[in-house]
């Protein structure tokens, strides 16, 4: 078993692949609720019926993550036990259970030249995921892009590739039992890193590009791409309490948000606080008492002998730990000017008692998730109700924010006429 | 005046068009509807008031084409008189008087951790237009990308350079009167062509590039690009007249469908006919009777003398001609076989008497439009009561079909508290 199989032709591979996902996509893009619900619910059975072939196959990537020296982080992460593969296979369930967008009416209209016109919900098409090391987003990933009527290709990370092997042949099963094609979800057989440039520049083949990874992941893709993106680069998520701001609220809000887990893309990177804000010395001081360190502006640096002194640097960096940059911000206009200039458009937050100063706040601020009264923590899909997540989109086109189902279709228009022909 | 005006770094000047078109950006998306009508409204004041300036600018366009050899085709398009200002004035006023789609609120909801979620419509943001000859566009793809509260930056054709220019000024006067930045609609001020690559790299500074010409230029910005593109490539529109059409309707639905205008992209070019539709020969003898050129299969070839064989090269052509390709189909699921193949997702109809075979073409046939009974040409912005087009997407991403003010605009997740932190 080599590290990287290389296979003669990462773009024949790709374009084969392409080709045949697009046909199976022709026909979970017309296949009932029930089916698609049915393929995941037989993929949760054959998971929980697998569990120690995928253990035996999460053992071997586990065993040579190790030889390969992964650090203790990327085999955690990596590592699949009973528990684990049950979580997988109730997250299957659980997109099996979700409201199916596909053939949905989004509007209807009758202009006076005499056409009955709709636009409905349909998939989008062909999905490619480009992940790292977690083996449960083989079966996420595949599943929501089902649910949603799409044909996915999926090309895992090297380090997770018999794991990967073993969830997607559960996915299979589930498929064929549904009486699915196949080729609705695959696997790409290679670990060759040309294949995700082959899928990166597959115009025409696949639709669109999910990454799932970490930042240089997703800067290649972006980079890279000819096919367009569903991407989240960062987030770089603000929090500004404002001189309305209950002080209370104001600190556990902010300890949530940056505490509660901070490594995930909706914590707290920045806060903002108001030079009118009555205690920000208490904000502050609650926030070091918790673990956090703070590295703040000269006004901020006053208030406690433990901040950090900031740099330019700060400003822009999300640090995924018990790290925050704090700035002292003269009113809502620099506040909001702030996050413009260093947000990366994820989820920004005030807090402040003044409806005014929140809803000019939350009209203005430009990013895909503005919150008031809020921890930036709730950044999820689960937690928008949307019951699944492919991924969170900081950018501007198609969908934003939490993207489930329903970013992964798009519409078409239906134009019902009786022998109409335009004057 | 030279035919490229030559300044000395495109990069440079699209960069800062680029910032002040965000900065203007950030304004007008706040701007009330009634600011923007207004804006539109005092343009159209001016355009009105300015007519002579106008006529002399588009003089001196004219006789610079002619002497460049432009075609009476392309003078055409290039030519302004005052029926056509008016024209111009008229759509800036009708553009004013659409509904507004920003602000409008797409779903409301209230997961159990105690968020009040909203998603609401906001601009897109920058929007970049590159077009050709015809003046008019200058107008009318700035009207509309401001009333759906965004800034535009406007690149014209070299030929109309003194013509966008009058009309442009136009434009900056309705912003004036209005009280809204006069970068929120930008001429690139040259014909260079390195200043439309410098539009197409100009990621992170235009959010959206929006071709409008001939397929040439379509091509060069869909392959150049590194902003996202919404274009339309082609219109490669077929009519499947289904074995239980009625023959009259297939007759007048197919004239008009291909002879109406045969220049618009909503024109059919490939008529499928069902091996069991009862009346073929009438049909094709219908078309060539108004002047249109069939090129048929053998099966067509054989209804009627006048019928050219068809080569190969027919059934992908976009003849925006009275010329029509002509095939016969052996049911249904062979003519949406030819429509998967040779369309171009832009518009496709089936004309029947059964609703359960038109049902089964409009929710399979994957295009941007599908009609049921009706005529292809009815595939524009205006029919469909959108009330004017900045293009017709034939892409799957953001918005498909005829795309106004809704498809130039996203959405954000709005998200309110009361102190909510999550567990």
């Amino acid at each position: 078993m080599n590290e990287h199989r290389t296979v003669p032709d990462p773009e024949t591979l790709i374009a084969d692949m392409g080709a045949r996902a697009r046909t199976a996509a022709r026909v979970v893009a017309q296949a009932s609720t029930e089916t698609k619900a049915q393929a995941l619910q037989e993929a949760a059975v054959a998971l929980r019926a697998s569990e120690s072939e995928i253990l035996d196959a999460n053992g071997v990537d586990m065993e040579r993550g190790a030889a390969n020296g992964l650090t203790a982080a990327m085999l955690d992460r990596l590592k699949l036990d009973s528990d684990r593969i049950t979580g997988i296979a109730d997250a299957l369930e659980s997109v099996a259970g979700l409201p199916d967008p596909v053939g949905a009416i989004i509007d209807e209209s009758s202009p006076p030249n005499g056409l009955k016109l709709s636009r409905i919900r349909i998939p989008l098409g062909v999905i490619g995921i480009i992940y790292e090391s977690r083996p449960n987003v083989t079966a996420d990933a595949g599943a929501i892009c089902l649910m949603a009527g799409n044909a996915a290709i999926l090309r895992g990370g090297s380090e997770a590739s018999e794991s990967n092997r073993a969830i997607h042949t559960c996915l299979v099963t589930g498929l064929k039992e549904a009486g699915l094609p196949e080729d609705a979800v695959q696997l790409v057989p290679t670990t060759d890193r040309a294949a995700v440039g082959a899928m990166l520049r597959a115009s025409g083949l696949i639709d669109i590009v999910v990454p799932r990874g970490g930042k240089s992941l997703v800067e290649r893709v972006q980079k890279e791409a000819r096919v367009p993106v569903l991407a989240h680069l960062e987030g770089k998520c603000h929090t500004y309490v404002h001189a309305a701001a209950d002080p209370q609220m104001a600190q556990a809000i902010a300890i949530n948000a940056k505490m509660r887990r901070p490594s995930i893309c909706g914590a707290m990177e920045t806060l903002l606080i108001d030079r009118a804000f009555a205690a920000p010395e208490a904000l502050v001081r609650g926030l070091l008492k918790v673990g956090c360190e703070i590295r703040g502006d000269t006004a901020i640096q006053a208030l406690n002998d433990a901040v950090v002194p900031a740099t330019d640097v700060d400003w822009d960096t999300e640090y995924l730990e018990p790290i925050l940059s704090v700035a002292m911000v003269d009113g809502i206009d620099a506040a909001m000017d702030h996050v413009a200039r260093h947000g990366s458009g994820h989820t920004d937050a005030i807090v402040t008692g003044d409806p005014v100063a929140a809803n000019h706040f939350l009209s203005t601020v430009d990013s895909a998730i503005v919150m008031h009264n809020a921890s930036t923590q709730f950044a999820d899909g689960g937690e928008f109700g949307l019951g699944a997540e492919i991924g969170i989109s900081t950018g501007r086109l198609h969908a934003r924010g939490p993207v489930a189902l329903e970013g992964l279709t798009t519409y078409k228009w239906i134009a019902r006429g009786d022998g109409t022909t335009r004057p």
